[in-house]
Order: C-alpha cells, then structure tokens, then sequence
C-alpha cells in the first residue's frame, strides 16, 4: 500500500522578512512528501539534476519515502525558484525560475507507483497530469493541483484531466477563475459538475473550504504568532489531507472523513511554515500533529445555545 | 435595560455587479440597529437633516429602536455616501462622501441613553467615541469600532479611546495597521494590553477572529452562493454580536459567550449582505437567525478522529 505523488522537486532561494535561504530543499512532491508520510508510505516521482546530493536525498526520504522513481538526469540541473515575501508574508514575487530538468519531464511510473491505490498530481503541465493518471491504472482516489497559469494557457487541458480525478486543491483565487466566477461557493459547485467530488478551496492565512455533494466545510488556518516561510504550505496541507484518506483506505471517502482530513492538512501547514523549507516537518512528530489537531477544534467549536429573539 | 449606539445615520448609493440604488438608507448606526434591535431595545444616536423623511425613520425604528437621540438638524442634509464594487465585491471604491450634518456632530446622550449598560461606539471621530464613552455613566460594556483613517491621522486619540473600552471590533488589516505588526494574532494579543479584554478582527468574506485573554476563536462567514450588497456587513456583524451580549446581561462576558455572539454577528450579517442595504434584515425573523447559526455549527464541526502516524 502506497501514496504516489508526480510533481516538483527542487532547490528554492527564499527572502522573507525573517530571513533568507540561498539554496534548500523545496519543491511541491517534497513537501507533500514530507506531510503525507506521516499516514503511509510515500512514492515520489520527479526529475532531479546531478546536484542533487544525498543530503537532498536524505531529506526526500523522511519517514521512508521510496524514491526509486526519482530520476536523477545526468548532466542535469534540478528545478530551481528564487521568491521573495512581502511584509505580511500575503504577497510574493518570483525572483528566478530555473525549470532545468523539469523542462523535458516526461514521467514514467514504475509498476509499484502505478499500483498505489492513492495519487496526488501536484502541480505539473496537465497534460502530464492526465498522462500520469492514464498510467496508474491502481490508483482508485486521485486529488489534483493546479495553478493560475495553466488556467491562462491550458484551460482544455486541464478541464480535461480534472475529469479524470476525485478531489481537486486548488487556491481559492484559482476556484474563482477557473469558472470564471466570482462567487467562491458557487464556482466550486460548478467544478463538482466537471467530475470530481470534492473541491478543496486554499485560502492561505485564512484557511480553507471544502464542499462536496454532501456539504460545506471550513476551517480557519492554525493561528501562529510567528510564521516563518509560507512557501510548500500549500503542497503540505495536500500531504496531510490526502495522507489522512490513505490513511482510511477501504473506507468511503465520506464528507465527514474530508473535513477530518482538512483538519490534518491545516495541522500539518502550520508546522510548515514555521521554518525555512522543509526544516520544521522534517524533524515533526505525531504527537505534536495530534495536539494542534486538537487545538483546530477548540478554536472553532462553540455552543448553540438559543436566546429569544424579540420580533 | 436597554443598548445605545452612537454613529452615523446615512443616505448611501451603491452600484455592484448585480444591481444599483441611487438612496438607501444606510450608516453604521442603521446597521448596527437592524441587527441589535433583535436581542434588547436599542437607542440610536446620531444626526440626519431635513431630508430624513418618515419612511427612512420607520424603518430605523424596526423592532423598537429608539430614536428620541437621533438629532434633525434644521436645514441640514443627511450624510452621505457613494460607492461601487468590483467584480467579486471584495474591492469597492468610494466615489462621493458628502459628511454634512456629521461634519459639525457633538454627541448629546439623554439621560436614557447615558443609563444603557451596554454602549456600542460606531465609527466616528475617536475623540468624539471618548466624549460619548465619559458621558454614558451607565454603560458596564462598551465596544468599539473604527477605520484606518484614524489610525492614519488620529492614532494618539484612538490610542486612548481604545483604553476605555472592553471590546475593540476593527477590520483584520487594521488590528495590523494599529500596532504595526504583520502577524494578526501577535498585534491583536498587543491590543489587549491597550486596556479591552477582547478584540475581534473581521475578515470580510473570510469570517473573524476572536482574541481574549482566554484564548482564540474563529469562524468563517456562513458561505452564501448570492452576494448582493456588502455594505453595513461589519456594522451588521457588531450589531448581532453586542446584541447577543446584551442579552444576556448580567452574566460574566466569558470567552465562551464571546464566542456565540460571533456565530450571532456572522449569522446577522450574511443576511445583510444579500439584499441591497437596510431591506433584508429589515423584514428577518428570529426563526432565520437561529436556523443560520445551527447552520454555521454544522460546517464548522470536525470530529476529532486520531489515527495511527508513521514515525
């Protein structure tokens, strides 16, 4: 039993106003790595140069991910992003973005990573997407990521390959555009009739939504006084949300088991943003996992209790 | 027993994208009513000229508001405010603010006003909220709103209103903006060091947060697939927050109570937002308010499902 996730690795140089970090391990398949280990045994599949050194490699292989379909390109350079983060750490800039390896990806999926009953497509051209899920002809719950600009200039593509998938996580800005409307529950109401059952909408500090068939949910992010480098929180609320479905294999995946889900995808966020990179998730254990979770029901529970309403 | 509110009473034109009106009834004061007037008598107090007709006070005075302190000033035009929305009406810009009779306002509370023993001070000029907060003699909880203009160009004087007050209600970008500080949780945990023992911070179409120094709560706003209107949403929101306070009168303002009345305001105020202004919690029932909050227990709730993690 295992989860495959197709998707980035990389180097990343980060600004925040906290600090700086001229080259550390990143990358979306890294981080959603990193989260979803917690609940199985992780399959990473993504291209990386000959600089990728086994500190790296070390890294990637937190809590036993197989990397076997890690293809190391000779003469190679790994995927490098340069950003820098604004005051709030709401705004970022793209400083450098060097595709190298990544440019002529085509993924090929061993036949253990085309078993996996789980797949998580991280962010990658969707047209790959929708090869790689030709390919992984085991998998029986998929959940996609996406981006604005393959919504500007692959709109076909990618509608077509989130037909193909379960689950789509997507920002919440993304939700809206990729309908093109503007209200965020009625855009992704409209997405649930493209074929999935479930969209995640991300909405950065403020949390995130879901909403199936069977309903609504939300869940604020865990609040932080001190938030370090937002960059991989994203992909590391996927690891913890599609690890927590793994986790349940063989069980419906219910309304009720996504929300519980969100709340192991925000645990596990929140960890990650404060530390440079991987930093903080690497060194995580799950009990510590296990207090914010419950914490996250704490901050958001309260009691019904009616009061008469003059008319 | 009884809630006085001091703010503006207002003529407001609003265009979005699902419609315009050239004069409504508006103002902070006027939303807050509507809402507050649910839970307790509420005492209006603030300015309107000559062209504040009966029709505008029926509906000011829906479910009992009391407007023996509401000022018509001979001669004199009724405040006035422009604007319009963008797209996802997350954006809205001012196009006219005609402040007339608020120019020359000086807040004279009867004595039924001053004896209310709970104050909600709208947003005025913050010297102005510190007159109305030595006059109301009676008030034994008071809240407060206000906007970054002031921080801009009155931060000394709302510095020391906020020092006599027990519950601070301001936008999220302003609880930064205040205290200078980007993370929401550290500046509000600063603000409670000002003198309130409670601060909550309004995030639009996201929700808000409540910090005390008992701890942390949040809650999304109540997921509608119709916005019409956003305006008075926050005024809104105070309302049914202060009311359900009110209500409950005598009892000690705990976190928890703090809590509920979130759920109030946030039920409160996505009915304001579907119709232009004042019409739809105008003619709201109770029955509605306690159906939303039931609703916003629901897609909050998540059971806490621990699960065996990897080491």
């Amino acid at each position: 039993m295992s989860v495959t996730v197709v998707g980035s690795i990389a180097f990343d140089a980060v600004k925040t106003p906290f600090g700086e970090r001229e080259r550390m391990l990143g990358g979306a398949a890294t981080h959603f790595a990193l989260a979803a280990s917690f609940f199985d045994e992780i399959r990473a599949v993504g291209p990386v140069g000959e600089d990728f050194d086994d500190a790296a490699f070390e890294v990637l292989r937190t809590r036993g991910t197989n990397t076997d379909d890690v293809e190391q390109v000779a003469g190679g350079k790994t995927f490098f992003w340069k950003g820098e983060y604004g005051w709030d750490l709401n705004s970022r800039e793209t400083l450098d973005t060097q595709l190298n390896v990544f440019e002529h990806f085509e993924p090929k999926l061993s036949q253990a990573s085309k078993d996996s009953e789980i797949l998580f497509l991280a962010n990658i051209v969707p047209a790959l997407q929708a090869q790689v899920r030709e390919q992984a002809t085991g998998a029986k719950w998929v959940a996609l990521d996406s981006m604005n600009l393959w919504i500007d200039i692959a709109r076909d593509d990618l509608r077509n390959v989130i037909g193909m998938v379960d689950c789509l996580i997507l920002n919440d800005a993304e939700v809206r555009q990729l309908v093109a409307k503007p209200n965020l529950v009625s855009a992704a109401r409209e997405l649930l009739t493209w074929g999935p059952s479930a969209v995640v909408a991300k909405q950065g500090e403020y949390g995130a939504v879901l909403v199936t068939a069977d309903g609504f949910f939300s869940l604020p992010a865990y609040p932080l006084e001190s938030v370090v480098d937002p960059t991989g929180a994203g992909d590391t609320f996927a690891g913890g949300f599609v690890g927590y479905v793994a986790a349940h294999r063989g069980e419906p995946v219910t309304h009720d088991l996504l929300c519980r889900a969100m709340a192991y995808g925000t645990a596990l966020a929140s960890y990650n943003v404060e530390e440079f990179g991987t930093d903080r998730v690497a060194r995580l254990t799950g009990e510590e996992i296990a207090a914010r979770v419950s914490e996250l029901q704490t901050i958001t529970a309260f009691q019904d209790a009616p009061v008469a309403l003059r008319a």
